[in-house]
């Protein structure tokens, strides 16, 4: 089944549908088809969502997290120990870590990494900001967690390098062999590191 | 990783995109995350595709398919045997019998099937429209080809008693083995039918 139908308004909305990561033309008819179903008022609420969250999202000025304020409900959170914070390279990486209920620091948005290969500098990511943010407050330990790739690790040396200077403890999160995977279908490099950052036995089993 | 976010604009979006079927909110939230890193007017054209298409899309008076005019291309075309009917259910069917490039009559489109239990009559549907074209048009043969469920066969033996007056040829599409399907696999039915309905060796294979 190809989807090329008898409208043009049908082709422009699966055009659009597909331009989707993820989202092929056919899952894109079959979307939009469901869409044409739903009844006006429904329509509109669904494409006023996209564009009043363009028009109306800010970044949050400390972290740089997506927020409906000026700061975001994290950096603004009275529970939270803000002399942490967590680098990571997207919001996405927050709602994971968030969602392991492990951290309770705050975090600080690169939005990006370092990757010469698609013209990627560290002035076009958000480290002034961290650096001002490290100068300017009282900061016990910066956590770096970005992705185990070369461009991650060499943000990660990167911004190590940079914050040397401030004498604030700097870690990065561990890297090994994921709860409940096969030693034997491991890679070497995931195997050998959980090896070599080995914990005390009754360290890693209490947490 | 959940979607909970420190932002209701994303939660919004994240509602919205999460109500089209087979997106969960896992994926709702990168869609939206990767939406967010568009231009302003991209995400304009997005959401307006929907809503225009919901606003200006009509439906051809003959047949019901979706179009831009008053008729449809289909009940346009010059090269088409416009005394040849194809009953749809909806007009997913139509795309899938004109990507075969084997059927080059007219559709009629039900807008469903008889089907007792979600409360849809034949009152629900099409059916007038076809009766009268019928009765208005020299039409040549009707093929019925709706879906091979309790449903399906229902709605294509009414649709047989509401037409037989007519003295039209009334026929339905094959049910069979697939092409390429093994028999021993084939569930009885449909290998049941495709004995009973078996054709000269030179017809199928020429086709």
């Amino acid at each position: 089944m190809n989807s090329s139908s008898s409208s043009k308004l049908i082709e422009e909305a699966v055009d659009q549908m597909s331009s989707l990561p993820g989202i092929g033309r056919k899952t894109a008819l079959r979307l939009v088809l469901h869409l044409l179903d739903r009844e006006t008022h429904e329509i509109s609420r669904f494409s006023n969502s996209f564009t009043k969250l363009k028009s109306e999202i800010k970044f949050c000025k400390k972290c740089r997290n997506i927020s409906d304020d000026e700061l975001c409900s994290i950096c603004n959170a009275k529970g939270r120990d803000h002399s942490l914070i967590c680098v990571v390279q997207d919001i996405r990486d927050i709602l994971a870590i968030e969602s392991t209920s492990q951290y309770f620091g705050s975090y600080h948005v690169l939005g990006g990494v370092i990757s010469p290969m698609d013209g990627i500098g560290p002035n076009d990511l958000n480290i002034t900001s961290l650096i001002e943010r490290v100068s300017e407050n009282d900061i016990s330990e910066i956590i770096i967690a970005l992705k185990g790739n070369m461009e991650g690790e060499t943000t990660g040396f990167y911004l190590f390098r940079k914050l040397s200077p401030f004498q604030t403890k700097v870690t990065t999160i561990a890297r090994g062999i994921a709860v409940g995977d096969d030693l034997e279908y491991a890679d070497e490099i995931s195997l050998g590191r959980s090896i070599l950052n080995r914990s005390p036995y009754s360290d890693s089993v209490a947490k």
